[in-house]
């Protein structure tokens, strides 16, 4: 099942144009991501109105002096009443604490989604909540983020041409759904389907395991002694290989305590891996070596095929 | 010891100029590597002149045509004949074979480098062709690169202020070092020196390790049966965090068969890391996760100091 519709271009802008026009659009965490959906929105919707709810009043106040949202509150309940649509986009461990304090206002025309980068945890999280999933409740993810992080680092182009993975179970509200995809079409992106335990495996693979890998990597050379001179050997590859351990350490933090079981099993197929390659380099095995380089070059660039980039710059 | 010159601006450049005016400069291999320095100094050195030695005519030809070499050969001994400076850039296994081949008309004048990414094994290969070292063979090694090998890859700026390490021995030829030296240089790069082993087991943390890595989590990926499907929901971060494993499977094979234990060696720490991370996360033991996250993050960010780079572009 794809939301991608069929219908692109002008047809495609009226359908989202409707579904979010004059809508009240409620954001809860302004950073990265809620900053940049705020950000690619604003003004190209007609009557569009975004409240965004925070903590940080100063990051509030700019956002609203930059004319990117048109209101703000830093109580949840009071921000969120009456909206359409709210997008909670907060680390993972923190969305169901997040549902707590909206449910007093959810009404049977709210539709909510989220924005975190594992499923699994968020529907317990929502069971915990609500018992069942309320029907209004689109899970949602944007494959779409930067190592930089908060409202000072949002983009209004972050999710064109980026992917968004809904998780809507079998009792989702369809016009909830509808409703959310049209928000993040709106902004660019390609929003696409699939179950919560698929989205969890695929991502621990794609985006969970290499973080850990280049956490670990930095960990390790930086408590080798005399980190400072190795860095200062480290090149263009190394800088890019390790880009994502500067991202933010507690969204990531979170997305290991929701998504453990998934990473853990990809981690043990790739360390089982890394034995071979090792036994290999050590003995020598020159064919061995010829031959997984060779196949994961190929796959690499399969890969960016899939990804259908432009060629990139070198290094 | 760098020998990085402290004059600076015209005065460093006379020196360059002068100890590059008017001599011949022989470059075995025209790759990336090879290829680069060609174009890099083509023009700018009064009087020099390029020659390159390779097997492959029609890449020869085109350079020619390109105005990046002066001439070419596809023998070695008849390309290096009177040459004043030889560089050799082929793959770290080939490197021994090249200079059998060079010996016969090698003279005490004669200035050899190579450009191979591990240093070890370069001087093994040096001592069994010639027993002792030659006092006119500087080891040497730029370090940069790309994904992309070959000629049509090259760039004139490829070395613009990167490093370039010598590995020179106490009988080396300081007039050697100086031209070797003085030949990144005029490329803009920045010449420093350390010890063989030295270098061999700072590359292999930060270079040769992060490319098996690499190799090993496409290759992992890849593996999976839904392969296409995982690439398909990967995004900005994983495409360079796998970039490197785009690298020539020839000469990453060459590089571990050349510096196995040195990598191993740093493998095996990484390894080890990998398993208190893998424990953190089955165990959901959130100090330990963020300890090491937030640690890394600021050692990466402290590199990004270090290479001195300007902030990043966001993916």
């Amino acid at each position: 099942m794809r939301w991608s519709i069929v219908c692109w271009g002008p047809i495609r802008w009226l359908r989202m144009t409707e579904l979010l026009a004059g809508k009240h659009l409620a954001i809860i965490g302004l950073g990265l991501i809620g900053g940049s959906v705020a950000r690619g929105l604003k003004g190209k919707i007609p009557g569009l109105t975004i409240t965004a709810i925070g903590r940080n009043t100063q990051v509030l106040k700019q956002a609203q002096h930059d004319g990117v949202i048109n209101q703000y509150s830093t109580d949840i309940a009071q921000g969120c009443k009456g909206a359409d649509i709210v997008l909670v986009a907060v680390p993972s461990l923190s969305v169901g604490g997040i549902l707590e304090q909206l449910k007093p206002v959810m009404t049977e025309h709210m539709a909510i989604t989220d924005a975190a980068s594992v499923k699994g945890a968020i529907m317990d999280a929502v069971a915990e909540v609500f018992g069942s999933p309320p029907a209004m409740f689109v899970p949602g993810h944007p494959i779409a983020g930067s190592e930089h992080s908060g409202y000072a680092a949002a983009l209004d182009h972050l999710y064109q041409g980026k992917k968004v993975i809904l998780t809507p179970l079998e009792d989702t509200n369809p016009a909830a759904v509808s409703q959310v995809a049209a928000l993040w079409e709106a902004l660019g992106a390609e929003v696409l389907s699939m179950s919560v335990e698929h989205h969890d495996a695929v991502l621990a693979a794609t985006s969970h395991l290499p973080h850990l890998l280049a956490y670990a990597l930095v960990d390790t050379l930086s408590q080798q002694g005399v980190s400072e001179e190795i860095f200062r050997y480290a090149a263009g590859g190394f800088r890019d290989f390790t880009r994502i351990a500067s991202s933010d350490p507690q969204m990531w933090h979170d997305i290991f305590m929701a998504n453990g079981p998934a990473t853990v099993d990809v981690l043990d197929n790739y360390i089982e891996d890394l034995y071979r390659l090792r036994k290999a380099v050590l003995e020598k095995d020159s064919a061995e070596l010829m031959n997984t380089f060779t196949r994961a070059k190929k796959s690499r660039d399969n890969f960016l095929t899939v990804l259908n980039t432009k060629p990139e710059t070198k290094s």
